[in-house]
């Protein structure tokens, strides 16, 4: 088993039968729903429903069997199973990065446990260090919200573009920034904030005070960090 | 002259030969337009550069041979001119009702100088009173955001539909939400930041402390309020 399906294997610890699951997008929470697919098919789980959070999980939700349903008719999530881009010591994330962070936010702020798996590369001393965080913006005037993520203190925003030159979307038709910090984020909170009162900025790559338990698999097996 | 009229007249004194305007969305925000396209036909204006606030506006200002640009090309815009739902005595405002909130406020933010043309009927004293607050939410599990905002304190939230009972939608392609509070709405602010950090909610009708000016028009002539 390599890191990420450990991590998963781990996760799955947590699901009993019965449960309303949400279902993580990226390349670890996608060994969870392949697990998850597994144990549904022996009936060792029974009863599960699953709320995914990318057109990509959907699909491979389906394509295992998993009756799936949404927010729509779901008022609260049991527990939500999702991977991460970079994990701080106090469980803040950053996200985004499989492009799914909208969707993603919105499901784990109704999930009553959340539960991000990674593994240890992951792990990071300040966020912002590993990567860049990834921000949603409106089509409308994109350049003017790049712009002005670009003036804040000690970030470089740049506009997320495929390989062809074209803008990166999301499954929500709206573009994508990548921000730079020298140095990684000093205080994610303010940051947070000013990026959500922004108008043209529909969200973030921030997780702070979300993830409950975080599993992180190591060569010779998984640490589980719970928030205090 | 009838009083919307006579509010686009009076905003149209501000205006100067090469400005760069925002041109709100709207029907007294599109007597202004209509006024600036006369003005600019017989000469009286030269060289202004519009940047419009919808896809109506912009349709419409091209049909009157207004130069458009927008914001990827311009960093600054010298004045902004648009209308309001209601306006209360610090000028705080609620706009959205023409579903045009978003890209005003991305537009109007940009303005060294906003000035709102309303008549009289718009003026309240507590936000919130005469109609509905608008409020753009992304398409997916819109049925969430709609409960949690029916959820906050002294609210009531709806999802806005079309007479044929399909979903309302704005130029960015995202769903519409109405929020009626009982007595209006006590601290603006705070509602403001509890809209803006949710997730899935992409922007709300409050515009606080960005409008400069305020032309009121009543009987008998304009009222020209200035922000403190």
């Amino acid at each position: 088993m390599d890191l990420k399906e450990q991590a998963a294997a781990k996760a799955l610890e947590y699901v009993e039968s019965d449960m309303i699951l949400g279902l993580g997008s990226g390349s670890t929470a996608a060994k969870f729903v392949e697990l998850l697919g597994d144990k549904m098919k022996k009936s060792e789980l029974t009863n599960i429903v699953g709320v995914s959070t990318s057109e990509g999980t959907e699909e491979l939700a389906k394509n295992l069997s998993i009756p799936l349903s949404s927010l729509n008719e779901q008022e609260k999530i049991d527990l939500a199973i999702d991977g991460a881009d970079e994990v701080d010591s106090e469980l803040h994330l950053i996200k985004g990065l499989g492009r799914a962070l909208l969707r993603e936010k919105v499901t784990e702020i109704h999930a009553e446990k959340f539960i991000c798996i990674v593994d240890e590369s992951k792990i990071v001393k300040k966020l912002g260090t590993k990567g860049p965080l990834p921000v949603e913006i409106v089509p409308f005037a994109y350049q003017s919200h790049i712009r002005w993520m670009d003036s804040l203190d000690g970030c470089r925003a740049e506009h997320w573009l495929e390989e062809d030159g074209s803008p990166a979307t999301t499954d929500n038709g709206n573009f994508l920034a990548k921000l730079w910090f020298d140095g990684g984020i000093d205080d994610p909170y303010i940051l947070a904030d000013m990026l959500s009162i922004r108008p043209g900025i529909v969200e973030h790559g921030l997780f702070l005070d979300m993830a409950n338990i975080v599993v992180v698999a190591k060569e010779g097996g998984c640490e589980v960090l719970d928030r205090k």
